[in-house]
């Protein structure tokens, strides 16, 4: 609602087509009309670029079923993160296209697009970082990305990683899943010119705390240019390079 | 130090030019002989893309100054973050042609680039949050890029950022300072494609524990795509926006 | 035994119609009732309004039914919170009129009261918050109040909630669950002038730590007049929306 | 400009009185004012029942001023929170109704309302819990609402609060404002069938960490209907009480 | 309100000297009769066995010299603690007999017993825990206790300990104050049948967290019989060795 | 062995009954025996008062078996805490006397003493905290004190505590066992003189953080004379009741 | 392939033994090996003096045999720690020298080192302390040192330590595995010149917080020269020691 | 007291020469008389090779000179740590020879040995950890130890670190100061065979809570051998390097 539809409004009332009460009603509620818009268009890709995606832990199978149906109804594309294989059953009975990456905890079915708008180099400290890094990769691929795996070359061994160092800074931008103190974040960070996304893992000993100790130190990098994500949230490390890449 | 040095060195030591023990010491260090290349050409905006900053918190104005002095002379741009109006003034006896930026607490002298690679929106929930968002865009100004300043669109008043819609959505990337319950990150995450960057500050109740309640809730976002920065790191903030921008 | 129970036997008791001793023996027990390992609490009407509610975790069946057999037989009323099907099927033996409702994890037979003071909005964020705002409604229900559920209106997908905004706008009181950064409590109460209940869940990745994240938000929030409870705690709200409707 | 004023400006435009362009522009400034450092949101009213405040604390005492005079001139009623003496005499050059409430740290000037929908009673554990009792009274009757303070009855003598009993039953709403264990909100939660909102303070030896146990003890009351709210934020429980009230 | 009690009410209702409305007033309260009977008689030394103490930390010097002067006027025996001079001076004006204790922040005036019902030790790990132990001191030595101060004798040089282990054993009661890792109360708890509080301070590096690390350390103690306190709070801890000692 | 044992055998020595060597053979053996796993302290009861008692949690049932017939040898009286069924079994096999406190989950044989210094009153807030209290009472009756037993009395129904007051006053000492605000151990320490034990529990909803809350509420309670012990520890709270009784 | 074998293969080299082109390849795939999902350190033991320990939790069993496979024929010793039985019979089949230490759920295979360079006195608080205290011990005797253990002598029987003072002071470094308190780790750093490692363990009750009340103990401690790992990492104390020993 | 000495006391009570009860008290004591033997000798030097420093924050400048006087008497060697300027002036008084280090914040007068018995590498992430560092290097001065301070070698630049790799891998032990996410001490951690004591400083941005940050990074180091002191604790890391270097 505009300028001119508010002139128009009040017109409206000064001829005694609209009621003051009546209007008074439209007034109330006028800052969100804008948005009421974008749900007229009903997709929230319109907005953010990327379609709805469902987060299955705690949903049931049916729940997660259900709405898989529905997106890919809609879209052709579905994905489930931190899916059980229970969960997978269930959507596979509605969408039989459906695929089930173990490791990632991922369903796909489909592929949001197949252009491929660059590629996502994808880092591991050590071997029991690798299920939130496959998280990630599955969600890079479904929405179209390339991914580049590049694991277990953490800084306890750190001419593993200026090994690797080329395919790093070649990239378009570098997630880097590490627990226990997580330093691997800074030192990639100091050593390429990429956004960096560090994606703390809960492993560890007890003072870990569950992937606490992996986040504070990525927070606290003393290298540039760290963006940050939730313990073991390798979605929304991929959700942050997809809009990356995108731009 | 390649496959071809270390294939000539042992033809050293098979022709009794290098003795073995002298060849054990450079074998010794072989990995990272790659990386004190990156030494020889000395500067980090090889590996990194930018300069490095003087974080002054913690050090005296006579260390500001010098590091600033040094630095200037190098590159012909210098800046320091977290300075005190104590460390410009011993900033400015060195370099005459150093500014304060007062809000923002950063001095700068010269910028690091004359190309506006992009424009970034820098958005805050209130008045109190403005310091950490000016210290990110007086970094941003530094590097050359352009800021576009949307202060006091906090969500207890959402209309307020709905009016500002289209210029966030046009950015080419979002910094979002919020204090107390920093949800402005999730409603901007919510309703544009472009990369947000999460500022949580300081600013609210006791409850807010110095920022830790924002951090939280914005590590915890439920819209995709939103990294995350240290508790009032504007510096940080505008680095990885930097990163994200150059790509 | 209710204020208007205890008004009844006085005046049978002004009438002659009760004896003033046959009237101290109802009396003498109305304070509390000693079972095995509690004290039933029945004057607890007399002073807030409501009967006692049995909070089922960490007793086992057994206590569950003594209890909810001495409540029965004094109030015809009964309800248990955080119950499993074990506590449920042990109440069912002694109370045959009860009902398991599975997802709120509640057991309720007959209802306090048949009155409906008002109505409440139930809100969710997600899907996943569902279970605390089903223990919410559960306990309303057995009031007597109305609800009115909407759930997963989270605030990724905005324009989801500003559709049904005349519905939480219409209610007397909002209770509104969510998980991850809670930041629907704060956009909701900026934009209803009823008063808001903000129901922190558990659901979210590791930094949530369990709700916690969720809980530190809600109490910071920027927007005027939110009431948090305790996280999960749908009975918590529903007690404190079932108080603001009764004044 | 409230809804009345709005519903008198229409019939104005209605009657001939207004033209449509005239109300237009006194409109088209509603949803909020730009002033150098914030958007004033002038159509809170409209959607949440009461005008903006503003949180001194974090803003110098000029933004302080400025806000307040636009808001004055708005409304002829402003208040301001967390607000230092400094604050309040920049403000006296802008609004000079203005009024300081020294313990309470809130300035006011004018009054939201001069009907009285209830008594609020506000209650303290100790003498030491008074200034945020005090905030919370001040916002109270800036809104318009009547106050009944009982200060100092917390549970190591309860004798003191059983005599104050029937004020405290006989109010609309109950603030309990406690710092160390905060027990007094769950000895009075169970003894009314009003709502009562808990403030934790951070009054207290080493252990209550600046309020963190008062606050976490009120979160997991036994008594049934606590609402709570930031610590010391007597402001959130004031706004809280207004919203119950004018149900 | 006894049995007879209600009886005696429930034959005036049914003679219509009450009427059932007044009678359900009294019913209504009735639990709380009996506690205004200890309201009545009005002192808390009837309940606890000890006079109300002034806690002036956040209380203004002129408040608390009003509240000394009132309990100096009911016992002649008063105590404030975590008292300031300026405290101290307001208070001198209306209790000219008070008595600053500087290190131990505690200002008293007379004695409230003279008969020494035992002896503490009270024991200090190293020099800077003394001012909670001297908290301690003051407050017993009012109470009318005798007093056993051993300070420095922490467990880095536990002969030290050892030495005046006879002492510590001859008590009747022993306090323990330390900071860092509050080891000496698990040592000295370990040694001695007598009751032993322990007494957190906040002394320490930075892990201390404010004394955290000691509290639960004194927690977590392997020794039997342990009594912990808040942290640096001296009073408490006299107060549980007074009630101890007068049983 | 106690202290009347070696106060025997000493005088036997001086009458010529037992020889020397021979009373050195036992005294030899008296500070500790190494067994495979442990070092069963016997010189406990003349240090402490008190014999060893086996913490189950953490051992196998072999190791706990071993060390309680060690025990049993030594003093005809055993006590083993957090002992598992499984725990149980296997002492059975070596100590035929031992007896199974199942909801306590404490193994005793014997008795310490059959002299009762004293009655301890053990009181609950509810029912889901009576485990933690039979910890208590099941160490205390061992250790040869009567206990008193006063189940869910919490504050959200007050006068339940008023009807037990003169059980809880008449006692020798008090434990106050409470989870969710632990706000019973405030009430009851401001109503006796009597030193009260506060026992936190783990009982409540998610922001009870494991009985967090319940802790730091009775470390912060405003009553005084209040000593607090871990999380859940009846054993230690019988054994600070056992100390301050005995002396 | 350690130092030794690097200087043998360079004298081959030098005398004619060995062709450089030989050399080379040996020498290229020494960094690091790279199997399906790992990048095994060959070269660590150059940096580090010890080869790569595979840290079995978070890995299939299938991938800790893949890697114990590729570092016992590299090395002719391998160790895995925190394995379960289920990683060892993986590991037995591709390495049949293994041998499984459950205690302390280490596998080893082979030995690092069969010269002792000195002793390690392995001490533990309790019985419930063993676990990690072997975990260290499996870890050092691997690497080829002695060790000394004494168990349960925690300062609630602080005779017990005494006893053991002279093998604890005899020893070239000392490991101190306590929980709850961990007060033991202060005791002996006050009573011997050697390092001592504080070890801390998640044993205790509720407020250990999983092992932070010892950790935090630790860190704290008053005792000079106490080093500490992380909680109930007797791998990382060992290997400390193991630096400590090699000097 | 050893088996001989037991044996003849026991002839003394059989001769009558001890009486019984004597007898008892000296057993009584018995395993602490080893101790106080120790204390006989009364020099710390002898347990633990080094005389008592002096903490001075939390003391009075005049407790600190007390304390100084008198080992300077003793030992002609003495040093206090965490002295303001105001602690050396009153030190100077009573011993001329005082020597105030500003940045290390520490106090020396006189040596406590003049051999060097090693070299330890103080290395510092960033140029704010200097004092922390100085600190560290003030107590090895004077404990006689040579020092090699490495400054502002951290992470962001990791080419600096390896081109002083050489001066770090010959030092006998390595201090790592570092703030922020306190990578430094992994990385070097994992490029050395030397004992690495990590020391945790505050330095940083909000999120690092005071050095929780580092401290929690350090502990969960992926690198072997990594020892952890107290946050700021130079002198807690000097000590253990002096216990190592020692040896």
């Amino acid at each position: 609602m505009n300028q001119a539809d508010i002139q128009h409004l009040l017109e409206q009332v000064a001829s005694g087509a609209v009621l003051p009460s009546e209007a008074l009603e439209q007034l109330k509620t006028l800052p969100f009309r804008e948005l009421s818009c974008a749900n007229v268009d009903g997709h929230r890709a319109l907005r953010t670029g990327r379609n709805e995606v469902i987060f299955a832990q705690g949903k049931t199978p049916e729940q997660t079923a259900e709405i898989a149906g529905a997106l890919w109804e809609q879209n052709h594309a579905v994905m489930a993160t931190r899916a059980k294989r229970a969960h997978f059953e269930a959507v596979l009975q509605v969408v039989p296209e459906a695929v089930y990456h173990a490791e990632a905890q991922v369903i796909t079915a489909g592929k949001e697009s197949s252009e491929a708008p660059g590629r996502v180099a994808v880092v591991t400290a050590g071997t029991s970082d690798i299920p939130a890094a496959e998280e990630a990769c599955a969600v890079l691929e479904f929405q179209g990305h390339n991914t580049d795996r590049i694991y277990d070359v953490g800084v306890s061994g750190i001419h593993r990683l200026f090994e690797k160092l080329d395919r790093i800074r070649g990239a378009d931008a570098v997630i880097v899943a590490a627990g226990m103190e997580g330093a691997l974040a800074s030192v990639i960070g100091g050593l390429t010119e990429r956004p960096v996304i560090a994606l703390p893992t809960g492993v560890g000993y007890g003072a870990s705390f569950g992937g606490l100790a992996a986040l504070l130190a990525m927070l606290n990098s003393c290298a540039n240019g760290i963006a940050v994500v939730n313990i073991d949230n390798g979605y929304g490390a991929a959700c942050l390079a997809d809009k990356i890449l995108r731009r």
